[in-house]
């Protein structure tokens, strides 16, 4: 049984008892078949507006989501719309932990000049190019370049752009990722500053080798899920007796990783590559993870150059996008490291589902030492949200990229004149 | 002669002819005692309030700054000013490239809020905590951490808190930093993560053993000046033939040193201390230059650690200020490798002169294979510009960081409502 109180609000208003269960309500044929929408040709879709929203959720008032460095977390997005002229919106968000997600709005809507006008295929047809206009801007650019506010404000209007392109095709973004052709994944990876690590040629070489078995990957991902472990039993701010309570409740859920265990994470400061490098190899036998604030794929080149980690924690509004994290997905693969995305937040485990099923089924091939970061919080103001069933993510089925979040939401949540913001504590 | 544009129009309006005029004009003592004011008490300076101001430059219309990677810059500051209670204001400002600045100058207006009602002395007695708060701020911190807009903008705020400190204690910067025990030097630093490198100890010893030695140090600068090499002959926008004219006019006014030669400067992405160590190895002989966009001093280190450069080219506003530079300039100096700092935008050559001249008086003491950008543009608008002669940085006398603008170019400059901005084209 799922205890998250997202669920009971949520649109899928089930407890699931069995996998068989979720098969029958999000079976992909079944779902797909009630859409009333035909497929939208990407040529005629033409953005012509966007919006951008400054979303916070005032998470430090009960200590959800504190750790060690993060003390007081006010989970929030820059949150971006667009808007086109055929009938479908894109919906992106990058994660920020509250004051300065301003900052972040205000780049998104520098940079969203870059989409306004165009059609989404002279978008779609040319990932890589678009990636790069967003991060080599001449002037933009050095305020990175590649990292901080103005690359996390990219992930948003990246990330809008793969919902949109997901919807246009009436898929989940995983399944469009999974469809496309090895050759088309390589087009939407910029592959700058990386190949000294990774050529264009191995990465078409690793996809076509692990496109045989997707098939039955897919069906295994249809009836198990994607494994998951569980972050909300053990923050930093709870009590022992806290985090035993809801430990305990877990179990009878059907979770099996809890965090807390298996590895060192972010043992030093997240830009030290060396560092983590001399940890791993001064604690033997001591898997060491990191990745949620590591900037870019320059950095993850390093880290697996290094032999720093062992866990590779993409984050999917860190790195600059859906892009960026196929280059450090196939850069892990290639090394032969697991990746275990950074999720929680607000939005997070929405988007990292659909990055690790696409890694599962053509990438890495394995579900060995691979589980997803799951927090169960703040799901209830997405239209789609995740769904947990016994300690795995169950299959999106939706076109897009599960990150819509309810119209009501984004009027309370606004910061800073929001319902939510403006009423008395 | 120094052929300098901004001379003719800046508050010296001499054309030096040899060092000694240069010592009989602004000789350190002469200078002081002109002055009026009497030393401020630290305690009694209370800071009141704060103005960010979004300056920019259209430089890209002359393809002035223009290299291989930053093809149209407009010379930009988020420019700060501390006003106090006492009768005197602390400058600073951090270096930006057009575009964006706005995005620094937001930064910079929710950092201010850290001095806002404090007594300098507050700040200065703990300096490296106040560095520390700023970079530390616990939602902020998401958003770099230590790097990209957030921390380039505490490069801003926390260099006017040094300008304060100076005019307070009337004495140019570099000078109330060669001036200070080697302890208060330590104070000043964040050695957090650096310390696999370099601990407060060894820090310590080193500018003991450095301090052998300053007095003559101190006379040769005020004889020679610190030598510079200047980049303003060949901006890539630049046809050979401008090239040509403005080297010979360089060597006819004493310079030694012209940006084409000698390092080979970032020549991969400035996150990719690898790839720099790989380019290094490689390429034996080749002396590797880079630093201008390293964010913070854990890549520094790393930098130093992985051998991995020849040349530090510390950036007084990519770092967070005066403190984060002292920490690099010591890591530097136990590494044995050079620091030649990057100058040029606008403000950078006011800057770095300071930090240079506390380097080679306190703990470089050396001169050997270093030489400071020089960039002939924008000292026009400084009340007290750099002053070059024969190639080489003349000790600046005037107290504080050298980095006052003109109040009319303050007005003028201002986006996007300065009069530069709105005139017609």
């Amino acid at each position: 049984m799922v205890r998250s109180k997202w669920n009971k609000n949520s649109f899928l208003n089930t407890i699931y008892q069995t996998n068989e269960e979720v098969n029958s309500v999000v079976g992909p044929k079944s779902f797909l078949e009630n859409r009333k929408e035909s497929r939208t040709q990407l040529k005629t879709v033409k953005i012509t507006n966007v919006r951008a929203i400054d979303l916070r959720f005032p998470t430090s008032r009960g200590m959800l989501g504190s750790d060690a460095v993060n003390k007081d977390p006010d989970y929030s997005a820059a949150y971006c719309i667009l808007e086109t002229d055929a009938g479908i919106e894109g919906h992106g968000l990058t994660f920020t932990i509250g004051r300065g997600t301003e900052l972040c709005v205000s780049a998104l809507e520098y940079l969203s000049r870059a989409v306004c006008g165009r059609s989404l295929s002279s978008i779609t047809d040319d990932f890589a190019s678009f990636a790069r206009q967003l991060s080599e801007d001449s002037q933009f650019r050095w305020l990175g370049p590649e990292k901080g506010v103005i690359h996390i404000a990219a992930a948003a209007l990246i990330n809008s752009v793969w919902d949109l392109y997901a919807r246009a095709e009436q898929k989940p973004v995983w399944k469009l990722l999974a469809e496309m052709e090895p050759e088309q994944i390589i087009r939407a990876v910029n592959f700058r500053y990386i190949t000294d690590a990774l050529t264009p040629d191995e990465a078409l070489e690793l996809l076509k080798r692990s496109s045989f078995g997707k098939e039955e990957r897919l069906t295994l991902l249809e009836h198990e899920g994607y494994p998951a472990y569980t972050t909300s039993v053990g923050w930093y701010g709870f009590s022992d007796d806290r985090v035993r309570e809801l430990c305990h409740e877990a179990i009878a859920d059907g979770w099996t990783h809890f965090k807390l265990p298996w590895w060192l994470e972010e043992p030093t400061n997240p830009d030290d590559i060396l560092g983590h490098a001399r940890i791993r190899r001064e604690i033997p036998g001591m898997r060491i993870a990191t990745g949620e604030c590591c900037s870019n794929r320059i950095m993850f080149k390093q880290f697996l150059q290094a032999q720093a980690l062992d866990v590779c924690q993409i984050d999917s509004c860190r790195l600059a996008g859906v892009n960026e994290n196929l280059a450090v997905i196939l850069l892990a693969a290639k090394f032969g490291v697991p990746v275990c995305p950074h999720a929680g937040g607000v939005g997070l485990c929405e988007y990292v589902q659909h990055l690790s099923i696409f890694d599962f089924l053509c990438v890495s091939a394995s579900l060995e030492n691979r589980v997803i970061e799951y927090v169960d919080h703040l799901h209830e103001h997405f239209l789609d949200p995740v769904c947990i069933v016994k300690g795995h993510y169950v299959l999106p089925r939706r076109p897009g990229y599960s990150i819509e979040i309810c119209p009501e939401t984004l009027n309370k949540f606004a910061y800073p004149h929001g319902e939510v913001w403006t009423e008395k504590q």
